[in-house]
């Protein structure tokens, strides 16, 4: 198989280091784009209208457009340098202001400036760069590492259930709850990953979708109420999953639709792994019950905004029009001449009768 | 409010008895379109293009049908219409080869039309109507009943969460898991329900959450990876979902999605009722086991099919963007330093520290 991860990193500098190279995320699953800036403005604009998305990947950019910026600075000491920095860097927080990773990174990129400023222009220039590839390259190794950590977890030939997009264009490379996936493509493992589509926006079927079967891993697009399905029929052997935060306590928020899914793994004896880089864990936040939940618009249920494929071409999918539900489940059957309970073999032949 | 479901009655004879008159489908939720039907090729024409749908809405129309089409014969005899009424109902039987209840209705009319031989042809032909109407009038019966049984389980003010359209457009009037929401809304109950979208083909938003509105019943339109979250939040007291075929055991087979929600409401200790007409109970078929699973095509799925609002103009929506899963529904935490198993609190902190 020539398909692999290579093929879709999705921030990262040129050769020239000239540029900064970024998969425009917008346009998947329908074209795969990248898009070479060169100026702080594009760094900006590839944030701001969500071309570059996912937490390290949005800090990592920003790092970038630091580097970009400075490099272009006309200034000849670190007094000028440094003004020059502090406007880019006011320019680039505006660009997603909801992003914790963005001021992270950009604070990171300052702490370095300042340690350099006994420096040369030129080598505290060249001191940014190397801060914005060390925050990618920390990346990269904290991604690699869960990947490590959740293989370990994980048998060849396993089927296994993921939710949203916690994957390789998220971050500097492999994601998180997707790593052990790649790592697993890379040692044979044949794992075969269900994906759920994750409504509204369809990050399941726009990105993992995308991205697994870019890579050449077996994936199969499923409805996020498919997942009883599957994991009944055997085919799950455990699910994974990104996080936002998890608390003191474990509790987890993701995205809408993980806690289901644990209900689900739980009831089906499978096992539900959590991948979280530790800047996610908050030892500050007691449980779950303090993480605040965002309401977001009805726009995006009611309208109709899947004007192109909402999926890879000839993306595998598993499309049952029904399930069964175990009886054990049902509280009661209500027929037109009564209302059922369990034995129902008993009430229902009863009924029948009626 | 001046809302009430009798505006939406999906298949009925006009006041003449001359023509069907039948709620296009196809066109919900954007236009409310009653067809006026006087010919069996109108009628077989909305049967096959699906602008009727549901099984009882199905038998409905063909019965009437039948009803149309012997009324234009010319026969002037019990032979000449016999051969008349076996051509229209050879023809209607390929409307919708697979619809059980299609073939159920045409061959209670037939009954009908043999027990009637001896009478004159315009006392068949009325015979027919009367059949034809009796059908549609004892599946009415059937709704209030359920609604009725449902509804003894229901208490003022509580939340209801259904599934896909188990609805008075699916039925001749009242539907069944959403009769008792009607008798309830009749007689001042104060429900609010929950409808889930329910993918792929967006049933719950297009059709339920439609009707429901359009009958002046509070409800709110879900993603369907949403309803862990709403019964976790404590706005659902009772879980209500039609069926397709009930087993001997009481499994019960129901659109994809709904053996989830059964599981979801166990794990919350909700009540989950499967309204089920007696007809839909197959004491033949011992377990879910022996029920087949249709697989649909991958479009349904993928493709780009929404060119409309897939739901009514300015329904209430319920959009979380994310969810918090209980640290005890949590097998492991994966981190870039190391696999935190409970208690969380211990491990968490250990491997924040390392």
């Amino acid at each position: 198989m020539t398909a692999s991860i290579a093929a879709i990193q999705s921030v990262r500098l040129d050769d020239e280091k000239s540029s900064v190279v970024i998969l425009d995320q917008t346009l998947l699953p329908n074209e795969k784009v990248f898009l070479s800036l060169s100026s702080v403005e594009g760094v900006w604009d590839a944030i701001y209208h969500l071309k570059v998305r996912g937490a390290p990947a949005i800090g990592i950019a920003a790092a970038y457009g630091i580097y970009l910026g400075t490099k272009q600075s006309q200034a000849d000491g670190f007094i000028g340098l440094q003004e020059d920095f502090s406007n880019i860097k006011a320019y680039l927080e505006t660009s997603r202001p909801t992003a914790v990773n963005l001021f992270w990174a950009l604070n990171r990129m300052e702490q370095r400036l300042y340690s350099e400023a006994e420096k040369s222009v030129d080598e505290i220039k060249k001191a940014l760069r190397d801060e914005a590839e060390k925050i990618r390259e920390e990346d990269e190794q904290v991604c690699l590492s869960i990947g490590e950590y959740a293989l370990s977890l994980l048998e060849p030939g396993w089927g296994l259930l993921t939710h949203c997009n916690a994957g390789t264009i998220a971050t500097a490379k492999y994601g998180t709850a997707l790593a052990p996936m790649y790592l697993g493509q890379e040692r044979g493992y044949n794992l075969q990953v269900y994906a759920d589509e994750t409504r509204p926006l369809l990050q399941g079927a726009r990105l993992t979708a995308w991205e697994l079967q870019e890579a050449g891993v077996d994936v199969t697009l499923i409805c996020d109420n498919m997942a009883s399905i599957v994991m009944k029929e055997g085919k799950v052997q455990a699910v994974l999953v990104g996080c936002d935060r998890v608390a003191a306590n474990g509790d987890a928020a993701n995205k809408i639709g993980t806690s289901g899914l644990a209900i689900l793994a739980k009831h089906y004896n499978i096992p539900f792994y959590v991948c979280a880089p530790l800047s996610t864990v908050d030892l500050e936040c007691p449980t779950g019950e303090n993480i605040p939940i965002e309401q977001r618009s009805s726009e995006e249920i009611t309208a109709k905004w899947y004007e192109k494929p909402m999926a890879p071409d000839k993306v595998k999918t598993y499309n049952p029009a029904f399930d069964v539900t175990d009886h054990e489940l049902i509280t009661a059957i209500i027929t037109e001449k009564g209302i059922a309970y369990a034995p129902f073999e008993q009430s229902l032949s009863e009924l029948a009768k009626k």
